[in-house]
């Protein structure tokens, strides 16, 4: 039942529905949209919000279809040269240092030969961790995978905390969240539309839980320093992306949309050279918990 | 007689040269220098100047040795387990942004089998593209190759502009330069010792070349407009960095210092959603410049 006509409605009503509310939670910004058509096929509506208390934002759908490059059905390890994919992609820069940084994407690929898979994740990246509200995220994070079972979250928060890793810096890039990809009725006890209904969960909780962070957070009083700060933990946020981000890789290397692909970009990002926190202060604070296997919810 | 000795010894002698003349042209700010081991062999002494002419710039010189890792002899397509490794390697991001950002890196490579070779370039990138610097900039690296032979210049010209190329941003990095890898009596017809002359003159070419182009352009006055766009093509200097250039990759994958690697990022770089420049405006003219195959000198 899950074809990809309404796989497609719903994630482009996602979009619809999570820039409504990131507009509310905004309260002066609104997102500007880009259409895109890609030479190959299929396209794509960026839409972008540069505002007071979203710096810089982006909300992406795309549904791109066509003949899939050699290369990247070696990579993939396929070899069908007809393929569709569609997603929703976020990453929020917000102005208030005390806002976390946040990224979610969901998507659907399929082959012609029949052969099709889920992926996506949310991860939460704060410039400075606040325990409370690592643990509302994640809380918010496992309710939606215990639909499906009571192991998928554990499953997919190692997922994560594997994946969003900065090796040169030896950090997580923030508190981590979930993550999966390839997932489908062989590499899970699922159907289709048990998983799809997963997913579509998963960037249903987006705006819930991100907006809540936002309104708690918005108007916290801050100092040049957190700014400074803010702007170092986005020079981490620019390395994870352009050096190991996979989504971003592939978007480059096959020719994508550049704007669109880096709106995950920071609008502003310092890197003084071999800055230390000072011992005991907020943000060695911050550094010490970001580590892999930190079990935010039991 | 090019052993490893001299070099590391000349290399140290032109590391401590071109702090001096860079730290003359800023006029107030000096180096600040940071000692390191590696703990497989060898060390390094990073140099970084934060101050008014030069808001960040990095003066690192280093000599490793150990065993070679065996995904890297695969990715150097060579069998022999130890080597020694030393260079150069300079970055430099000027406060006004009609200072280019400039990069040079002059290195030296051997294995316990013998085999050695020597790599390096030099290559400018202006915030705003003054054909009569690029010339000039062109102009002298172009006496240096000449003193090798007649065909170095544009050889190595061309290789810097295929090397210094953004293919996401269809950009040149800046005006380019020149750029050599894997030289020795093999690959070239020139001895050992006219190749590290050679390369000991690119080296020495830096602190006169660039100091002129400080000296010419730091107090210029700039508008809000002027510090914007610098920023922006920041963005794209970080870009080519962590995405596409080999030595940062080679150094993040193997552990290197972080802090000295990525001592190239600007202090401060912004990334707006989707700018164009403005017709006919002079940051047009700069990206319409940003071209391979662009002859500075005949």
């Amino acid at each position: 039942m899950s074809n990809k006509a309404l796989i497609t409605s719903e994630f482009k009503s996602l979009q619809d529905e999570i820039c409504k509310e990131i507009e509310l939670a905004d309260g002066h910004g609104s997102f500007h949209e880009d259409l895109w058509e890609r030479s190959g096929g299929g396209g794509g509506r960026t839409r972008v919000i540069e505002s007071n208390v979203i710096e810089k934002g982006g909300v992406n759908f795309s549904a791109v279809s066509g003949k899939l490059p050699e290369n990247i059905q070696k990579a993939l390890k396929v070899s069908s040269s007809n393929f569709f994919a569609t997603g929703v992609s976020i990453v929020m820069h917000p102005s208030n240092p005390f806002v976390p940084i946040i990224h979610m994407n969901v998507r659907y690929f399929e082959l012609d030969s029949g052969l099709y898979w889920f992926g996506g994740g949310i991860d939460l990246t704060p410039h400075y961790i606040n325990s409370d509200e690592a643990r509302f995220f994640h809380q918010s994070l496992k309710t939606v995978c215990d639909k499906l079972d009571h192991s998928s979250y554990s499953k997919y928060k190692k997922w994560a905390d594997d994946y969003f890793y900065i090796p040169h810096r030896k950090e997580t890039r923030g508190v981590g969240g979930i993550f999966f990809d390839r997932i489908n009725e062989k590499s899970t006890e699922f159907s289709k539309e048990q998983l799809f209904n997963f997913v579509l969960g998963v960037g249903k909780t987006f705006a819930p839980t991100y907006t809540q962070l936002i309104n708690t957070n918005k108007n916290t009083p801050f100092t040049e320093e957190n700014k400074e700060w803010q702007y170092l933990r986005r020079s981490r946020y620019v390395e994870f992306n352009l050096v190991y981000d996979k989504g971003t890789k592939f978007g480059l290397d096959t020719d994508g949309r550049t704007d669109s692909i880096l709106m995950s970009m920071p609008p502003l990002a310092k890197w003084p050279y071999n800055s230390t926190p000072a011992p005991n202060s907020k943000e060695e604070t911050t550094i010490k918990l970001l580590i892999k296997n930190h079990n935010w919810v039991d």
